[in-house]
C-alpha cells in the first residue's frame, strides 16, 4: 500500500484497469452489460463448454502482501488448469473480486498479471463483479471441448498407466520454507519459490491428450490425493512407483523423506496427472518430445478388489509401502483441516 | 453459530449440502470433476449463452448475522436477475464460497434457500469451490438467449417508452429503517424487509419481452443510475415523470421527499426498467395483465442533444427539477463510495 486510494468509483475501476477488447471470436458481447453472450454455435459444432469456478482468499491461498503481479496471474492459472485437465481449450473468463480499498498500484499490478496469461491462452475477461471487502478472488473460465472426448475423472480403466507432466514437490518445497519446516539456501528457494508463485497451466498438453488419455486431473491439492479422485469416480485402484515420481534437482537433492512428503502430498504444483491405455506408450513419449514437456509413468491403474484400499504404494526396491504410511501419504490438503 | 463445526471436510461439504441430481437438460456434467459441461449444441441452435457473476460480502452487502435461508435466495436471485435483463433463460450456476467455519445449520440453511430458488428456474448448480476465510459468496449464473434478440443496454431507440416492473423503493425503505435513517411500524416494516431480503428476479417477464422490448437493466444500484447505463450505451437521453415511478403503498404514504429517493436512488429492488417502441404499448399493457404483475410507464427516450444532462426529471406538475437536484437523485449506490 504505497499510494492512498484513489477516487475511483467501481465503474472507473472496470473500465481503467479491467476492460479490454476481447480476444476470442466466441465473444458475442463482453464487458458492460447485465450478462456477457458467449456463442455457441455454427463454428464450433461438436463442442460443449467446459466450467470451471476458483476462489482465492488472502490469508489462505496465499499470503498477505502477496505480489500482485504473481497473484493475478496464479488467480487464472488455476482455473486455466482445471480446463487443461478436461483438455478444453479457453474461451473466456469472468472475475469477481473484494479489495479493501482502491489502490491504483495494486491494481494495475493484478490486472497485468492476470491479462497477461489471458492473452497468452486467448482467453477474453467477458464481464465480473468488484466490490469492498477482504481481499478475495473468484474466477469462472470457460473453454471448449467435445463432451465425449473431455479427460474426465470417471473415464479411467484397468490396465491404464498413470502419467504426470513435468515435476511435482517444488510448490510444497517452497511452502516448506515459508512456514520454516525447513530451509534451503536462497538460490534453490528462488527456483522453487516461482513454481508455487507462477505455476504453468498445462494447457497445450491437456488439448493434446484428447485421444491418447482416458482421464486426467490438475495437482493442486496433492498428487495422490488427486489422483484418488480419479481412482474413486472409475471405481478401480492403482498402484504407484512412489521414488519414480519426478522431481526437480533442487527437491531430488533433499532426503528420501522430505522428497516422498512434497512429490506424493504437496498441492499447488497444477502439473497434470492423467492415466491411458499402455498401447499409447509411445504417442505419448512421442508427444513429450514433441512438446519439449518431461512426461513420466509412475504407476498402473487396477481394477478394484472389495477390502483392498485404493492405493499401493511401492519403493524403489519394489516392496509394498505398510498401508498405514500410504493412508498418510494420501490424504491431500483441505482448506478445513 | 448455535453448534459446533462438524468435522467435515471440504468434500464432504459438497456431497452433503449442495450437490443434487441436475435439473436442466443441457448440463452434460455437473459437481464432482475439474469442470462442468455445459451443451453447446442440436436443440438449442440458434441461442447463445448469457452469463453474469456477481460477489456478496457479508457486512456490505448483508449483515453479519444474516439469516441464511434468505442469503441463500438472495446471492441466486441477484445473478437469475441479471439473466432476465437479458431475456436470457436460467441454465445452470456454478457457487464459489467462503466461510469461516463449517456449521452444518448454517449451512443446511443456506443451501436450502439457494436450491429452493433453483429448481423454481430449473437452474442446475453444476459446479464450485469451498473454502474456508471470511463470509463471500460469489455465483456465476448460465442462460440461453439468440444473441440478436438479447435486451443489452445498448439497444435503446430514441422514442422509446420507459417502462418499469412492479414497485421500486421498498428495498431502499427497509434499509433506512435498519440504518436508523427513518422509522416504520412493525407490520409495514416486515412489508417493505421482505422486498429487501427475498428479492424476486423477474425471469420470466424478461423472456416475455424478447421482441417487445428493446433494452432492459435490472434495478440493482438505482432506477436513475441503472437506467444512465442504457442511455450511455445507447447515446440517448430520457425524460422520467418521477412522481409516477410506482411504489408501493406503505412507500406512498411516506412524504414525497422520502419517495422520490426511495423509488429513483432505491438499489435491491431487482425490478426491470425497460425501454420499448411506443407501438408495442398495448402488448405490453396485455402482457401485464397476463402475467399479473404491474408495468408502468414512467418516461420516454429521447435523441441526445450535446451539452444537456442524460436525465430530465419532471414532478407531477409537469416542472422540471432542478439539474443539481437532478444530479443528486442520478447518484447510484457505489460499493467503493
Amino acid at each position: 500500500m504505497i499510494k492512498p486510494s484513489a477516487p475511483l468509483g467501481e465503474f472507473d475501476l472496470i473500465q481503467r484497469y479491467f476492460q479490454k477488447a476481447n480476444t476470442n471470436e466466441n465473444v458475442l458481447l463482453g464487458i458492460g452489460d447485465d450478462c456477457a453472450i458467449l456463442s455457441c454455435n455454427a463454428k464450433n459444432s461438436g463442442e460443449d463448454l467446459a466450467i470451471s469456478t476458483d476462489m482465492l482468499v488472502e490469508g489462505r491461498h496465499f499470503l498477505p502482501g502477496a505480489n500482485p503481479r504473481w497473484l493475478g496471474h496464479k488467480c487464472l492459472a488455476v482455473n486455466l488448469s482445471d480446463l487443461a485437465a478436461m483438455g478444453a481449450k479457453p474461451v473466456a473468463f469472468t472475475l469477481a473480486i473484494s479489495i479493501p480499498t482502491i489502490n491504483p498500484e495494486w491494481l494495475s499490478e493484478f490486472s497485468a498479471g492476470l491479462l497477461a496469461l489471458a492473452d497468452e491462452h486467448q482467453c477474453a475477461l467477458i464481464g465480473g463483479d468488484t466490490t469492498a471487502g477482504p481481499l478475495t478472488v473468484s474466477i469462472t473460465v470457460f473453454g471448449r471441448v467435445n463432451h465425449s472426448q473431455a479427460l474426465k475423472r470417471s473415464n479411467a480403466q484397468a490396465g491404464d498407466d498413470i502419467w504426470v507432466s513435468n515435476t511435482v514437490g517444488d510448490a510444497r518445497l517452497a511452502l516448506g520454507v515459508i512456514r520454516q519446516e525447513w530451509s534451503l539456501d536462497q538460490h534453490k528457494m528462488s527456483l522453487v519459490e516461482t513454481r508455487m508463485h507462477r505455476p504453468t497451466p498445462r494447457v497445450e498438453l491437456g488439448q493434446q491428450l484428447l485421444g491418447l488419455a482416458h482421464a486426467a486431473v490438475d495437482v493442486s491439492d496433492g498428487l495422490l490425493g488427486d489422483l484418488a479422485h480419479i481412482l474413486e469416480l472409475s471405481n478401480l485402484q492403482a498402484e504407484i512407483e512412489i521414488d519414480s515420481v519426478p522431481a526437480s534437482d533442487t527437491l531430488q537433492q533433499q532426503s528420501l523423506e522430505l522428497r516422498r512428503l512434497c512429490t506424493l502430498m504437496g498441492g499447488d504444483d497444477y502439473e497434470l496427472c492423467f492415466t491411458a491405455p499402455n498401447q499409447n506408450r509411445t504417442a505419448i513419449e512421442h508427444l513429450s518430445k514433441e512438446m519439449n514437456l518431461r512426461l513420466t509413468r509412475i504407476g498402473k491403474v487396477n481394477p478394484k478388489i472389495t477390502g483392498e484400499g485404493i492405493l499401493r504404494l511401492i519403493d524403489s526396491d519394489g516392496h509394498e509401502l505398510p498401508a498405514e504410511l500410504s493412508q498418510q501419504y494420501l490424504k491431500s490438503f483441505d482448506h478445513f483441516k
